[in-house]
């Protein structure tokens, strides 16, 4: 028996373009594998308008509108408010796919959107971490009261599997601690320094290919790693924890000087994150760090990332993550919306 | 609701043994986090006889015999045939823990205690990579005719999600290949040799401590490796692969010499595994490679191991797992277990 499914996209940035591509792309195989077909009934931008069409809008059309800088109004059929929350409400559908930007400070108003996503009995896949660090308790309970899913493992680490590995596959196990890479962005800039650039070089390069923001702040002081600190703490650990709680240095202290000395010693500094239990106080802390070769976090590049679990029944989970894009985003919610269709059945 | 498990554990050494201390350690948080309580109603050794008991083995009584040399027959409360099959015929068990010895030749007798619990009605987990690779088709099968689970994370990384991860986790991603270190016993003798000893130094090393076995040749050989290869073959890409068909190089041409040549420009030996499809074909191997501080492999020390799946949808997602023992595998054997309740709720 084919199921189909009513999906809404509130927000077509490069992850929720890359999503559609990715629905296109596995359209097939969703039905013939998963046995479940789609439609996508509404889809909001931030700045390209919003379209609403119970039949299913024409992704490849919405697609080209988007990226050809035009507005998906014209694919609209439903008269609806101009908000976000107007739309979700308009847009009848069974599954929330929200990917609009990150608020490091409040996680507003992605945690409306997810409200409102349960409030009209969808189920809600995010990539946003600003829900998971300010809303977790709340949106979790909400979810659970209407029994919904929320979901969002692309919110750290893209589509690497970090949030689901602990639902089945550790089962049993107590999570104790863990360190790791966890900011792109910072990883690659501190290789573009080691090459000799300055920071404010570096940053540039990085914002000519689109890695770094047009306000590198966010990442070169460490909040959006502080921020993957706190939702992991939160979800993991059961420790809830804000990125304001973290102890955080950026990167702004690293030079190309000391990267030479360290290199001269066969090390590197990276960003590391880390958090855990010690002498029974809960620890949080993002900070640029010196780690040889021996180190697992060594040979992390780019805009790889790398995490290493300490559990009670495993000394050393680590997950590695090599060369993201917005399609392995992409792919962290399609094996949410995947995980939904199996629980529903 | 709390409901019990009648458990029976074929094979008592290392890992059977570390998964009965597991479960006596978690006995608590099973019945409260997931309302199970159980008996282990068999236990059958190699060399120290067998008991079955219709209300609960103790186990610490049976660690305690087996520890001190004694036999486990003086537990036993039914008479039973001599061989295994009709020890897990007498068991009456929910679940089957078969943890005997790898046969890389056939993958016998395990695939026989197998076939021998799912005719008892018994749900199956093992540590044992022989059935997965030599009788995978036929055990899923009879596992699937009997609405009965055969579960085996432990074959291959020990604990370490390999297999789950591939359930949920990673619904809708499917795998083109994979490379790793999967061998613990090579890659400590490796860096043995790194730090001078010859092979047979630092094989002689490896039996003194109980990482290497008195017949070196299955690990030494890559047929261990071999195996690994094929089971992840074999089970996540649906390439049926037995571990012959690897082409397969061991490390006994590594020597201390190659390996200074390597460190002076600063890159190590290591024993890696690969699996995928070139230009169409299917090719699995198992050779000593030089590997650099860049690779993910060189910072894989002692006995740790480290697996790098490539997918259509993740360019590369690794699993490292660091100073396994037999209790990581355990863990493996627990998860399995908690799979398998929940699935039945």
């Amino acid at each position: 028996m084919v199921k189909n499914y009513r999906l809404v996209l509130a927000g077509f940035g490069n992850v929720g373009r890359a999503f559609a591509r990715l629905l296109i792309k596995k359209e097939e195989e969703l039905r013939t594998k998963y046995g479940l077909t789609f439609n996508v009934t509404g889809i909001s931008t931030g700045r390209h308008g919003s379209a609403i069409d119970q039949d299913g809008i024409d992704l490849v059309r919405a697609l080209v509108l988007v990226e050809s800088g035009r507005s998906l109004n014209e694919l609209n059929k439903v008269v609806h408010g101009e908000s976000t929350d107007a739309f979700i409400k308009a847009c009848h559908g069974d599954v929330l796919f929200e990917t609009t930007p990150v608020n490091p400070i409040n996680g507003q108003p992605a945690i409306d959107h997810i409200s409102t996503g349960f409030e009209q009995g969808m189920h809600v896949v995010t990539a946003n971490k600003g829900p998971v660090v300010h809303g977790y308790q709340k949106l979790t309970e909400l979810a659970r009261s209407r029994n919904l899913h929320l979901m969002f493992e692309s919110a750290v680490m893209d589509g690497a599997p970090i949030f689901s590995l602990f639902r089945e596959p550790l089962m049993g196990a107590k999570l104790l601690g863990f360190y790791g890479i966890l900011n792109s962005c910072t990883n690659l800039l501190l290789d573009l320094m080691a090459e000799g650039k300055t920071l404010e070089e570096a940053i540039q390069y990085g914002q000519s290919i689109g890695i770094t923001e047009t306000d590198p702040s966010n990442d070169v002081d460490g909040w959006d790693a502080s921020i993957k600190v706190a939702a992991l703490s939160t979800v993991l650990m059961l420790h809830p924890l804000t990125p304001q709680e973290v102890d955080r240095t950026g990167i702004r202290g690293i030079s190309p000087n000391i990267i030479r000395e360290a290199a001269m010693v066969g090390e590197k500094w990276k960003l590391v994150c880390s958090a855990g239990y010690e002498q029974g106080d809960f620890k949080a802390k993002v900070a640029p760090q010196r780690v040889g070769a021996d180190s697992p976090l060594y040979s992390v590049n780019g805009t790889s990332s790398f995490v290493v679990f300490t559990l009670d029944v495993l000394p050393g989970l680590g997950i590695l993550e090599s060369n993201p894009g917005p399609e392995t985003t992409a792919f962290g919610l399609l094996a949410d919306f995947l995980n939904i269709v199996k629980d529903a059945n």
